[in-house]
């Protein structure tokens, strides 16, 4: 299986089992992630952004609007963080210290850059709207030039990147499994409910075929 | 209502109408999200960890090990970003530009402090577990000098932060809205499913009170 190099920024140190940098491992969980946290910093302060993103292959694409301060930055070759995070479970020990949280994150360190050519901005743009709902595509208008020319489109390599694993039951100290204390995982997943018509449809318009039965994809979970 | 000052560094000037500056606002976000991703930077490289935290009044707390090199650059006094997101739904247009998400985002700014008080250690730790479990904290063995010398405590002061929501449907243009495509909102949230107990725990044990039901608390959602 094909792994990312680590590097001295992105190999997982604090408990090195969870670790994880294989590119088949990154790359689902950043797919079934639904949004990022973007962090770059501005005179010295870290912001740290959600937003949406798609990924081709490895190349991760973030967009906004052209007038976004926070594109703007971006596009300017700052170094940059993109994190995401899926939150499968929490974790119930008999003693508070080993409370903890299953989860599987990913972070991508590097530098954004702005995607220039009409192709790609629109198959990035695509990758954006098949990653939050596949099938939407081709159900709606194309973006037209007056709303490209107004859309930031930046891509990131996946290049440095490593991912972060916690599964699994509570390990508790041998001394604290006689405490007569439930102990377990409680899982947690998003789930979508039933979809909220505009106002405005028409009476005589059905839900699409991405809208019925939306769901996440997602990874088999070892509790 | 009392209001948080903007700031230059906090006020929303993307679509400005989403800047929130409540403090009731920004805590019941805080409160509901279950993490938060902080963001720091270390050698000009920006860096976002998901985390867990916790609420006390304006102070929040975050926790891990006292020898965690993200919680090690924290307590140094550089400057921090924390940022919740809840995403409430998918907003499907007519056209792929006004697709978006409705959320509730807050984003934290300012310098982390070590907490080395004992007390304030403990109601900080305890903050957190409640955050996450409710009740727990009563339920488990709580911490021990050991524990607790293995555990750094941050403190940040929300002083400097803003919340940015998006709620409703979606905002098509008027030429768009004789296409024959669904629109509205996917609603999207975070449930719980049943609890699975550690492979470890005693045939009798039912599940405590803390876990039965486990739900996070929701603001009413306007779709």
């Amino acid at each position: 299986m094909e792994t990312i190099q680590q590097t001295e920024r992105t190999r997982v140190r604090r408990l090195p089992d969870r670790g994880h940098y294989e590119r088949d491992v990154i790359n689902a969980i950043l797919d079934e992630a639904l949004v990022c946290h973007v962090g770059f910093v501005a005179d010295g302060q870290p912001y740290v952004i959600p937003t949406a993103f798609g990924r081709v292959d490895d190349r991760l694409y973030l967009h906004g609007s052209a007038a976004s301060r926070t594109l703007r930055s971006l596009a300017s070759g700052i170094p940059v963080c993109v994190t995401v995070s899926l939150i499968d479970g929490l974790v119930l020990a008999r003693s508070a210290f080993h409370h903890s949280i299953n989860y599987r994150s990913v972070v991508v360190l590097g530098t954004a850059q702005a995607v220039v050519d009409r192709e790609e901005r629109l198959a990035a743009l695509e990758a954006i709207s098949e990653h939050i709902v596949p099938g939407r595509w081709r159900e709606v208008r194309p973006p037209n030039d007056q709303e490209l020319k107004a859309t930031a489109v930046l891509r990131l390599l996946l290049s440095e990147a490593s991912a972060k694993i916690r599964t699994g039951p509570p390990l508790d100290d041998a001394a604290d499994l006689t405490q007569p204390c439930w102990a377990g995982v409680i899982p947690l997943r998003l789930v979508a409910g039933e979809p909220v018509a505009d106002p405005k449809l028409a009476a005589d318009i059905q839900p699409a075929t991405s809208v019925v039965g939306y769901a996440r994809r997602r990874a088999p979970i070892a509790w």
